[in-house]
């Protein structure tokens, strides 16, 4: 046995293959995953599996990585989370997006790390070794609403379009101002003492890690759609460019300290058009189902893992200072949405409602970023406190807050996603409009959304497709697109409803007589169509083929013989012949 | 900047850019693949690469990991080997292939390792501290042909099935004997002295590392199998099982010390059929296209390591070892053809030509699997001669070999692949003559190869369907199924033809009465059908809509305006606004 020589993969491919049995688990009894979100399920299996492994070692269980947090299971999520953006109601709402995200972050952290400083100060609770500034520290950390707690949370509930991009995208750009703070005050911590221009260059930090994210994120995600221009004889490695650039993106930025989140999606966003045009439909395939199946993996990796580190000997229950946590974290965000909220309300004309802006306050939802930045605090000696409170927090948004939070949504009767898709006819008259308000803000000198959108789309016909896209000298209407993608879906219905007029396809087909004289259809269609033997269809039909005839042996023979079963009567005959 | 945080997957990634970049640039000039086969221009590139390191850092650049080949770079490709097996071809010559990888190997083994022994007793060559053990266990790994190098070449020439799988086939299953030769000698190097007990324990050995992988293959392959009968609800994991459950195999049979790759080969040929029943066409899509996908990366990746590991100053340049390698090499390998094809054929209605015979032998293609276990050599004072001889060898088969076996293949006018794929008629005709044969075989007591397929089918049929398909309760017919599939290809031709019967095929497409009057069909069936709206393509045509119907506001207003550039124009009127 040479366990060690295999140990990394082996234990790697067994934690995926948990995660992944664990999830079917949960599948198998449908009410379950209706009642409680999957996540609550999996940090519950997590606790458990720690439980088994601190009874068994008599040691704490492992921990999450930071690293491999950040490195490995963070970015297939915020990746998909980017490529499956609904980029209208996201740059519909960017600014009230941005001002919860910035603002609201600021304020939060500001926030819980003054308040819980009064705390300390309270001689009773003995916690007055912990500084302003290491509370200020903790408040960055705890402050940041979690991508991935959020979309496991939000994806089950399906409220409105609006709601949901409100609480997700503050959730993802909300990391450029983590990424700053958090490292502002931990380099604060270690500094003897603090100038005023360090403050300010914290500030001018800001824009640096977002807009450098943002900037690093669009130029490999343009490399990649350029890429995939030159991939038609190697249709095969398609998928891999998609894979390679964004990750590669997310690594630079993280490389120059910018906002790796803020890349992945802006390089995911960027890339989405120019890469599908580009490339086949089966590569496309391929790249949608593999990011679901891989963020779906890591999320699931992320909330067992949770769990499994919850458990051990990693924390100091200073029960004031933790509970005192759970209520600023929910009073300071409640306090902020509604602030906020009041500003942004005064300038749109579509307001955020009373109900909405109790969902996200109440969805603000804590998870691994929370947990992964708190263990990769600098040693000190409260940092088990740290740790301690940051747990109790997560599982309590998690598990309270995620538990409850179908039912308020029920209760309150709150907006929900609407059932059926836009029709086409609706979808015209959307795009419409606003072709009408552009025109409307060009004629006013207004430069508002729609102007900027306009100006976007004249660039990205007249000179972005021209470099990016592989087919743009004979690019086809949209009608006849539509056209043809409406045609084929309907050949597939007919097909499927057996109303399709039945020609010969392919002269190979020797049994299609045979088929068609056991149906009573009649042949419309009598031209033949090209000669086109597609070897992959073939090869399928041949393996059914090969497959199921082999039932006719066993069927046939068998019933023609009354009282023998044929085996022990052929085996008979063979010892007799041996 | 922070390199050293995201060192490890940072390079990782760049690796695996610049092998699929490369790939690329030679497909954009589409002469230079059909003349020299890919991997000899990877190997190219990897030369260069090493140069460019070895250059810029003056020492040697880093070697390929023989961890990292056999733990994460071959089990990709022998995945995709034995998953798109063709498993015909491969049972009818199973015995053969057998023959080739076990008896064939021993032979080169003991016929290279002697005869270098040899040549080492020759005083003017200076090499005679090398001793037999250490000749034979260099035998043992320069004999084995390597499936990675014989993929990427056979892959290319299209010669006829049988000749193919016969190459192929003995690569795969060499990797049983060479793994135990290989650690008999090593450990026989190791040991002072040498019992016959030991010598039986290795001969019994054989059937341990054989039989186990095929066990441990098939055991993962059947629960990989039976996962799948559970994840209905769960469609996006699915494709991840197929990978887990193989990789597993193959590391479990690695920390066994059993051989990896023929477990990962009986895992995947063992799970293909029922897991194929099990999953949905886009899952199955996924599967098929990622590891593609996969093996592909990891090929290439390979072949640029080979060179990039070429360069440096691992090598002692004894040239009359080298070169007498290289022709034992040869010679024992052809040697060892005839004399096996001449016990073969005397057992064989349809017997393996002399054409075929030499491009079995000359087909011996060594590559990486050769060069990681030369790597995995304890230190010993000729190890250094051991890679250079290692690698010349590999070089001279890739490049010389490689480059020259499809002209001789033309010279020779091997029997070439049917270009067409046998038609539904003909595989009826096959498959009622296996029929027949297992009868005849039933009859006249003779246990041939259509008695086990029979007795097999019938076990499957019997027992393992119903255990590992979901679906089993309600089998559909092969007709069926073959008459569905065909029905939904027939549909696809007619609507890409555009001959399809047109109606209303969903009540939300306002504009179809728009796209029925711009064209002159008729309107055959009116029956309306199910209202199935599927969300993912109405996404996508809404997406059409979305990006194309922009370009109606370009082209309409601009051809009104006469002189000015409406741009401009509007400009004016802003300025004067502001």
């Amino acid at each position: 046995l040479d366990y060690q020589h295999v140990q990394v993969p082996f234990e790697i491919t067994l934690w995926i293959m948990l995660a992944s049995l664990a999830k079917i688990g949960f599948h198998l009894y449908n009410k379950l995953p209706s009642v409680v979100p999957e996540s609550c399920l999996l940090i519950f299996v997590g606790l458990i599996m720690g439980g088994i492994i601190y009874g068994l070692n008599d040691r704490s269980p492992p921990v999450m990585d930071s690293d491999i947090f950040f490195l490995y299971l963070l970015p297939p999520i915020v990746l998909d989370a980017g490529y499956f953006m609904p980029s209208r109601p996201f740059f519909e709402n960017i600014g009230t997006i941005l001002l919860y995200a910035v603002v609201g972050t600021i304020w939060n952290v500001f926030g819980i790390g003054f308040s819980l400083y009064g705390i300390c100060q309270v001689k009773s609770f003995r916690l007055q070794d912990v500084s302003l500034l290491h509370n200020l520290l903790f408040g960055s950390l705890i402050a940041a609403v979690d991508p991935v707690a959020v979309l496991a949370v939000f994806e089950e509930i399906h409220v409105n379009e609006k709601l949901h991009i409100l609480v997700f995208g503050e959730s993802l750009l909300n990391d450029a101002v983590t990424v700053v703070l958090y490292k502002l005050f931990r380099s604060f911590c270690e500094m003897p003492t603090i100038k005023s221009m360090d403050v300010f260059a914290g500030i001018g930090k800001f824009f640096v890690v977002g807009l450098g994210g943002v900037l690093v994120g669009l130029s490999f995600g343009f490399t990649a759609a350029f890429t995939t221009r030159f991939t038609k004889d190697i249709r095969v490695i398609e998928p891999l460019f998609v894979f390679l650039y964004s990750y590669l993106s997310y690594l630079t930025a993280e490389m120059f300290h910018l906002s790796g989140i803020v890349a992945i999606i802006s390089c995911a966003m960027g890339m989405k058009r120019y890469v599908e045009a580009n490339i086949s439909l089966k590569s496309h395939t391929t790249v949608k189902y593999f990011m679901k199946m891989w963020s779906s993996v890591s999320d699931t990796l992320i909330f067992i893992f949770l769990g499994v580190s919850t458990i051990g000997e990693n924390h100091e229950w200073n029960w004031p200072y933790i509970c005192f946590t759970v209520i600023f974290c929910l009073v300071w965000r409640a306090l902020g949405v509604l602030v906020l909220t009041f500003f942004v309300n005064r300038f749109h004309v579509n307001t955020i409602t009373s109900k909405d802006q109790f969902i996200i306050a109440y969805g603000g939802l804590r998870g691994a970023i929370c947990f992964s930045l708190v263990f990769l605090l600098p040693d000190f000696h409260r940092k088990k406190l740290f740790i301690a409170a940051t747990t109790v927090v997560i599982l309590f948004t998690v598990f309270v807050q995620g538990m409850t939070i179908r039912p308020l949504v029920d209760l309150l009767a709150v907006k929900r996603k609407r059932e059926s898709a836009p029709t086409v006819g609706e979808q015209i008259h959307i795009r419409f409009l606003d072709h009408l308000l552009a025109g409307i803000e060009d004629i006013s000198g207004h430069w508002g959304q729609y102007y900027w959108k306009d100006k976007l789309e004249y660039f990205n016909s007249k000179y972005l497709q021209k470099i990016l896209l592989r087919e743009y000298d004979q690019p086809k209407s949209s009608i006849v697109l539509l056209y043809e993608k409406l045609e084929r879906k309907h050949a597939m219905e007919l097909a499927q409803a057996g109303q399709l007029g039945h020609g010969l396809a392919h002269p190979s087909f020797l049994c299609s007589a045979f088929l068609c004289s056991s149906s009573d259809r009649t042949v419309i269609t009598d031209q033949k169509l090209e000669d086109t033997p597609n070897p992959d269809v073939l090869d399928n039909m041949q393996e059914i083929l090969a497959r199921n005839l082999y039932r006719i042996r066993r069927t046939g023979p068998a019933y023609n013989r009354h009282t023998l079963p044929g085996d022990s009567e052929i085996l008979i005959l063979r010892h007799k012949s041996l």
